[in-house]
């Protein structure tokens, strides 16, 4: 269950913007500020059912688009050859070490 | 013209798996393949404005998702670093030769 959670907020990173503004709303208040179902229910004003099918929703299109585009999965890979390459590189080196920490600041 | 041609292109190679079977059908022959407008309105069976209209939604629809997740932008980026760096490099240094061609290779 928290893997899941996990999962879910880090596609939520990498897609988030090509879901709807309705959408957004309840992702946010459900993955990152913690509200219950009946919360957001009661603050939006729509059925608990509502919501949660719409949460349900928006995580399979997170995870579609996780299928189709793979940001995430590689992200990871390039995290992990990051942090090798990192820990080979001579710690006095500033120059490549300044580029690397360009490079990770793209993500 | 040939500026426009090779960044739809670029976009296509990054988005072609948010798009419908169609509308890959029409960027292949258009874009890939170098068949005129006229020439696929034929081979389908389609109006040549039918086409027209679908390839343009098409190149906005892949703007717009580039300005969603950025990610041909990103790319150029990080190859712009990536040959900073690989010219940083010893040339006698495999391990990390390595890992770099790998990076690579994740694009």
């Amino acid at each position: 269950m928290l893997e899941k959670t996990t999962r879910i907020n880090a596609l939520y990173d990498f897609y988030q913007d090509l879901l709807t503004p309705k959408q957004k709303n309840y992702m946010e208040m459900y993955y990152r500020e913690d509200f219950s179902l009946g919360e957001i229910a009661e603050a939006v004003n729509v059925s608990r059912q509502a919501i949660f099918d719409n949460i349900k929703r928006t995580e399979q299109m997170l995870e579609e688009y996780e299928d189709k585009l793979k940001l995430y999965d590689k992200f990871l890979k390039r995290q992990a050859l990051m942090k090798e390459l990192e820990e080979k590189i001579p710690a006095q080196n500033t120059e490549i070490a300044q580029l690397m920490k360009k490079l990770i600041e793209l993500e």
